[in-house]
């Protein structure tokens, strides 16, 4: 992460008091305008314009629908979000925040539209602008921004899903026709999950290993026409539709085969690298690897949005849970936010949504710096946040329709079919578990000595600690040196015992981080927890004063739940004892008090409200009122 | 639970080598059909018989339909399976292991169908037949078992879930008509979620308060037609097609509203309480609660279906995903499977759905054989399995899907669809929170001296005892025990400091029960825990020769993921320390090792092998030759 970011953090964290939360207030008030001010950290004006828009009836659910009603639902959705020209497809380079503002607040009208509108336009669209010059943007953009040619990212094959670079795909060139032949050697290689391709997609950016001269150059990315502009598919193009999924059928996935496909020479995007026409291959960069990872970087943009979307999904079922919970009674008066296996399960995820909403921003930012500095930085958190943030989704929208119980089962309430929709998140673009390994393995590359810090005294929490910032980051950042430590350390024992030679040492090494899997996950886990927590704190230091105690509350109570997620590594290095454990379970509970008091009017309402979702995205009757279902 | 059934579980354990795993073999071998006769506790011929026929076309899945075709398509399966004759609504009473047998076979087939056959034959009939006595069984358990009278269950209101005894429709005795006056006093007293009322119910059993002459009975039941012969809704009932869910949309629940209905006063079920028809009012139960509590007893039937069907859930996913995995490769050759991340997923749940499943075939013979002391071992197995066994179908199938990536969120590999449909399982039936609080409950109740039994020794898990199963038995026992014990002593203490009236000391002891109701629930986890393990373990011991390797293994494997589960309560106490912690992760590793050697042919696929489920409701295209989906 840029440097001075990080020495920001440190220094807010050594600011911080050790006395415990004995300086807050014993009431907690949350102005939600300005909450909401501070959570949206760009395109206030642009985003609420598209919010707005999204009260059109066109995008009220309709869940009776059939699923080829459902997808052309949503292309006359996507038509109709098109026609407005919030964005172009050229902001994806030009001003990307203006760009993923825009396909962010789409989210809570439907994850279908959002999906379909980020293949379009983010991975088809985004990719040819970024990846091509001049000639491919005056020749597809603006097509790609009337959306008179859907388009479609041809990247994964069923036989290569994680291992993009072991895809099959062929682009031979042929000197004298001037063209590549892509071709599809075998049903493995054929491109599969393509969002997009089933029906509607016309154009679609495809990724084939390019051979010239009977040299492999490694993947490179063609742009394909699949169907003519009245719809029907071209020759040599095969496509089947893959039909029904467990959710998000709005879209239109197809499996696509190429069958000696002619692409025109000036159809592979060259901002990289380029073929003159008596077949000379040049490149900007020198090794296929280093190629192929320019190539890929685009994908950061899209892990991105669905990192958000994952914030966003968490943020629409709180806020419907929530709500319903503050005034829902049940066995007498007492509401079902009173008890305590409710807040459990509602507040902090309330306060890990706010951490994940607060890293996000900071990730974005790092992007849009460009800072050659941030790189890696840029990588381990676009990496760990999307599996971290989709990850804890799937958690928190579980428990929310469960705290909602048969209610949060009801379609009309909508978490359902969000969930449903947005179980795709956690294996689409880049799966969790080899994104955690992607955050890992960078830490691990670092090549600096670490020093694992020594093991923090037992009793600390249980002393007052658990209020205290300090304590609980130098908590956090223990567990990640120390497990990563231990990874470090398998794979050097692994190394010193192997034969003599690097490569066996380097496979030694490998089989080593493999063998540890498990631990190479809680590594990653460690470090978004720890950095989000830091930069939960920075964050707070810097909000207006009357956000400060709110934002200092969910702060704490966030780094509470990491450390109890912790406690069993805790314990087990003498790091924490048994008053530690007892000692944040009644911090928690303290902080639960707090956010619950006033009922309707409590603090957890207002931060949930300050989350901006219109009343006509968040729908659910029982955000409402529950009795007039 | 039976006093025989307990010692002997303890007879078992006590004779148990605590040499750790040393005499097991290197290898393992799984012979699938003597061990799915081994899982097939009765009904054998019969469970085939249906599984077999439902390879009718009519049963295979159409995930492009509309949700009112879907709901049409359900019915015609639930006429197509009552037209076989496989079983009577009789069979809820005279052979209960018949019908529950029947109506589990349907699981695999589709969730709609048997949760619309147990929505009519149990909730509907079975009611009939066990609250009713001869008139109602002649006049309406024959149209049940032809289904010319689909069966609904009218109990939950809109205001109250779970709180059942504080209904508040009312039925009130008309003597100078001799009938019931039924209604619906406001809107919160609308029936609600009643499943089949939304289209297709004509005949209701409706819980409604009684009163006769200006006294109140409490809750009755009372036969209702909502719908003529035709399916023209009756004068007097009002109802709200409940529309849309997140899953289980074959399924039409619907919200019920009565106005002045009058009810035959023969039409009062009249097992345990009837009415003259001079409106005398006798009962073989004096207390209101008491009789409560016989009318709901019922329930247990359908908590065990809805439990088996959790347990069923796991099943299939599992099967799916280890089928998959053990042949997908990624990356090179190396198959998923061989990766420990997806073993720690895959390999632990396989061995609980064990636990599980076996768990439920001893509660089911504790129900058959009806030995009035097994009353409360039933009540709490009952609950915390169905709670137990649910939460964990919400986990495994989801991990399943995960392991699949993208491939899981393919609707044709049925894990998807499968898991939103019964994600309703964990708040229908009885929701999971309050489940585990009944177990706590009862629990407590028992009136006798716990005593806890002291801190067993740390280091005895790295010393060998990963593989004991007395060493096992006894930490899961003392965890249950201990936290039991805190709770207890948190409800002593505050009756204690509470003023000296026995009401003012009850309520101090409920309070400070619901204030700790997070460590409620992890008793209510703990008793499943341990009561699943020594069942594991008896049911090892009594299991043919050529099973015992691998049921002593997967016994063996459960029994450490509820010790890692429960690290940092062992940890706190001193029962654990770290060198255990990691003797745990090795023992399981050795553990996956030997599960997944073969590969194609390794014992994991032969053990879900051995769930028995047909190829024709497998049907999931990975679970056979990914590369030919």
């Amino acid at each position: 992460m840029s440097t001075d970011m990080a020495s920001e953090r440190l220094a807010v964290l050594s600011r911080q008091l050790c006395a415990g939360m004995a300086s807050s207030p014993s009431t907690l008030t949350v102005p939600t305008s300005d909450m909401r001010l501070f959570l949206t950290h760009d395109n206030r004006e642009l985003r609420d314009r598209v919010l707005d828009f999204l009260k059109d009836p066109i995008f009220r659910p309709d869940h009776y629908q059939s699923l080829l009603d459902f997808r052309e639902q949503t292309l006359q959705r996507l038509k109709k979000v098109v026609g407005q020209k919030f964005f172009s497809v050229r902001d994806y380079v030009d001003n990307p925040r203006k760009f993923i503002a825009s396909l962010e607040s789409l989210m809570w009208a439907d994850y279908s539209l959002a999906i379909k509108s980020g293949v379009h336009f983010t991975l088809c669209g985004g990719t040819i602008a970024r990846l091509g010059t001049k000639y491919h943007h005056d020749k597809y953009l603006p097509s790609i921004d009337d959306l008179s040619t859907p388009g479609s990212y041809c990247m994964t094959e069923l036989g290569h899903g994680s291992n993009v670079m072991g895809i099959e795909t062929t682009a031979v060139y042929d000197k004298a026709a001037q063209c590549f032949i892509i071709n599809t050697p075998n049903d493995e290689a054929s491109k599969y999950w393509i969002g997009g391709t089933g029906q509607h997609g016309k154009v679609c950016v495809v990724f084939a290993q390019l051979t010239i001269n009977g040299t492999w150059q490694g993947p490179h990315v063609f742009v394909v026409r699949i169907r003519d502009d009245s719809g029907a598919i071209m020759p040599g193009v095969r496509i089947q539709d893959q039909g029904p999924k467990m959710g998000l059928n709005g879209v239109d996935n197809g499996r696509v085969w190429f069958d000696n496909i002619r692409v025109p020479r000036e159809d592979m995007l060259d901002a990289f690298s380029s073929v003159s026409p008596d077949g000379t291959y040049t490149s900007r960069i020198n090794s296929v690897s280093a190629r192929f990872g320019a190539v890929v970087s685009g994908l950061t943009t899209g892990r991105v949005l669905i990192a958000a979307g994952g914030v966003d999904g968490a943020k629409l079922a709180l806020a419907v849970a929530i709500r319903y919970s503050v005034q829902r009674p049940q066995f007498g008066d007492k509401v079902i936010m009173e008890y305590v296996t409710q807040q459990n399960r509602l507040l902090p995820a309330l306060a890990q949504t706010y951490a994940y909403h607060l890293a996000m921003g900071h990730l974005k930012s790092l992007m849009m710096d460009k800072k050659p500095a941030d790189a890696k930085a840029i990588h381990i958190l676009s990496s760990g946040l999307k599996a971290a943030a989709t990850w804890s989704r799937v958690q928190v929208m579980q428990d929310c329709r469960e705290c909602c119980g048969g209610m949060g089962f009801l379609a009309a309430n909508k978490i359902g079919p969000m969930m449903n929709d947005m179980n795709v998140d956690v294996t689409f673009e880049g799966d969790n578990t080899v994104m955690m390994q992607q955050v890992t393995r960078a830490l691990l590359d670092d090549g600096k000595t670490r020093l694992v810090p020594s093991t923090p005294t037992p009793g600390t929490l249980a002393a007052g600690g658990c209020g205290c910032a300090k304590t609980i980051a130098a908590l956090l950042a223990y567990r990640e040196a120390t497990q990563l430590a231990q990874v470090a350390d398998q794979m050097s024992q692994a190394a010193a015992s192997a034969p003599g030679t690097a490569a066996a040492k380097a496979a030694a090494r490998s089989q080593a981080f493999e063998r540890n899997l498990d631990l190479v996950l809680e590594v990653g886990r460690a470090n978004i927890e720890r950095f989000c927590y830091e930069n939960f704190v920075a964050e707070t230091e810097r909000a207006p004063a009357a956000l400060k105690p709110s934002l200092e509350l969910l702060a704490n109570l966030y780094g509470i739940k990491c450390l109890q997620k912790g406690a069993a590594f805790y314990l087990g290095m003498g790091a924490m004892d048994r008053a530690d454990v007892a000692a944040l379970r009644t911090a928690a509970q303290a902080h639960y008090a707090m956010l619950c008091a006033g009922g309707l009017r409590s603090p957890a309402v207002a931060l949930v409200d300050a989350f901006g979702i219109p009343d006509h995205l968040l729908q659910a009757p029982i955000a409402f009122d529950w009795r007039k279902i």
